[in-house]
């Protein structure tokens, strides 16, 4: 294994700047060399010594991480993007899967305080009423616990967001399909208490506004980003005489390829599709599906960043948002109707 | 939240005794009463009060769960049956992903030992050598850690297996394509130092000899249960020519469905494929695939009790294995060739 004396010989950077780099320190070198440093690590697979950084700092060196759907992708890449970064910088990652139940966001916090993290990442469960969410607040403000959130972002926590431009991604994914003709385009939102759901639903309301399309709520369904929710909606918009539907995440827009098929209806000959988040599968479908790709590798390791770097006691920007693209793939097509 | 006497009542068992049942301890009531408790304790949402459990048993209420890939579906669903188990008895789990790295099992088994778990269920990352094992080992036994070993077994480790009988789905798998005439079956195996890849070959060869068809050591490729392994084995496999490819996991299978499209191969016109596990996408891929299917989500429930059942003191029998059972759907057909 790798240590920073053969870090700094490689890199010829000097030993102190290594470590203060890779343990997230200010120092006054470029950000060139510190990119130079960090990926030299990378490739050498260095690892800190942490029994000697915890004799330091007093501190556990892992993080929390509490995810609401261990079933979505989307959460699995995400914990993939935390678990890089975090072991970059010498942290490990115990995670809480809370299955969308918001009783278990303040109880999962409790836990993970209990057993000693030093900071938590969390994207709070869809389904939670505002009692749920008072719950919570108090929790992380009672534990004092420094917190990131992702896809998320709540009024009375101090914490740093991590977030997508989920109003441009909705944008995005309606303009493609007005382009192609559509005009009866039906909504499958996410739950919509919560930001990533509440804003993709906006960005649906104000391309219809821009383009004239009167806004209908007869083809509006709120689901839950499950893909159950996702048949159901299908199965309600599709009897409304839609041609096209957008389901604003990808775990729905299977459900929607599921009904689909059940009713023998052709993507996107009778039926186009657009997704929201672009995991895994969706290049791998029936039809390969058109949907909004959401940078969430990357968005995990920015949100393990932001939480190491104010461990660390550095200042930190409060948010920051990430841009979406649309993908076009093979599940949206001419309006023939 | 229902109480011990509301289900008391409800089932008209004694208070006592629905306490002794919910809490795994030993009493004398038949399996029918039994499931009748745990049933209602599920159906009214009953959580223990687990502040009074620890005064008493200075437990943490919380078990580890180590998995090696996040981003296999398979082992979503296991921790879903995990957690639901967990849930039901009053204890919280926190996890880890090993991204399998072998690594990263004796470090997590540290990590969480440190962290108070009172229990671990570990599925073994599939790339580990001789020494990584042996460093497992010896952190297990050097904690004294209570553990329950899923789709893994090792020497050494005094631990409780959940596991398939991975020998008869790999037999089932075989025998279903040499019964549409294949003979030259390709085989992309998992990494064959784990035990569920392992025996998955084996079974694999065993039918060969009994239909009286030749091993052929070209046409297996030794992949390592992810998608890109399963592209590669495809690429190599069908250059020799076979008819049918057996991946051993549908994260493989879908690496050989990318091949095929690539090379704009028809399933199962050309190529027939089964895959192994029956996660959750391979319903809607492309052409809905033909795989062995796995209980794995009560592989879980079952993992979870075998645990909290030794962690209450109750002798549990060493190993479960669970059966699995053939899903044909359209990815196989007669040769042709």
């Amino acid at each position: 294994m790798a240590t920073l004396k053969d870090i700094a010989k490689k890199t010829g950077v000097s030993i102190t700047a290594v470590s203060l780099i890779l343990n997230g320190r200010e120092c006054r070198l470029s950000e060139n060399t510190k990119k130079l440093v960090t990926d030299t690590a990378r490739q050498m697979n260095y690892r800190p010594n942490r029994l000697a950084l915890g004799l330091i700092t007093k501190k556990t060196n892992t993080i929390g991480l509490i995810i609401p759907d261990i079933s979505n992708m989307f959460f699995g890449e995400l914990a993939k993007g935390v678990e890089d970064e975090a072991q970059m910088r010498g942290y490990n990652v115990i995670f809480c899967n809370t299955n969308d139940n918001a009783q278990k966001d303040s109880e999962y916090v409790n836990v993970l305080t209990d057993r000693g993290v030093d900071g938590i990442i969390i994207s709070v469960s869809s389904h939670g009423t505002d009692g749920d969410r008072k719950k919570l607040v108090t929790a992380l403000k009672e534990k004092n616990m420094p917190v990131v959130m992702v896809d998320r972002q709540y009024d009375g926590i101090n914490s740093i967001s991590v977030l997508l431009n989920y109003k441009l991604g909705a944008y995005l994914a309606m303009k493609h399909l007005i382009e192609l003709g559509h005009k009866k385009i039906g909504c499958i939102t996410g739950p919509l208490s919560i930001i990533s759901a509440k804003e993709r639903f906006e960005g649906y309301k104000d391309i219809l506004k821009e383009a004239g399309i009167k806004y209908d709520n007869s083809i509006v369904y709120e689901g839950d980003y499950h893909t159950e929710s996702g048949f159901s909606g299908a199965e309600k918009l599709i009897k409304r005489g839609v041609t096209a539907v957008f389901a604003c995440n990808d775990m729905m827009a299977y459900g929607v390829y599921k009904y689909l098929k059940q009713s023998r209806l052709k993507i996107p000959d009778d039926i186009s599709v657009v997704g929201f988040d672009d995991i895994q599968f969706s290049e791998l479908l029936d039809v390969p599906l058109t949907t909004v790709h959401q940078p969430v590798y990357k968005m995990g390791r920015e949100a393990c960043l932001r939480l190491i770097e104010s461990l660390n006691g550095n200042v930190v920007n409060n948010s920051i948002t990430f841009e979406p693209a649309l993908i076009i793939r093979q599940s949206t097509g001419q309006n023939r109707k």
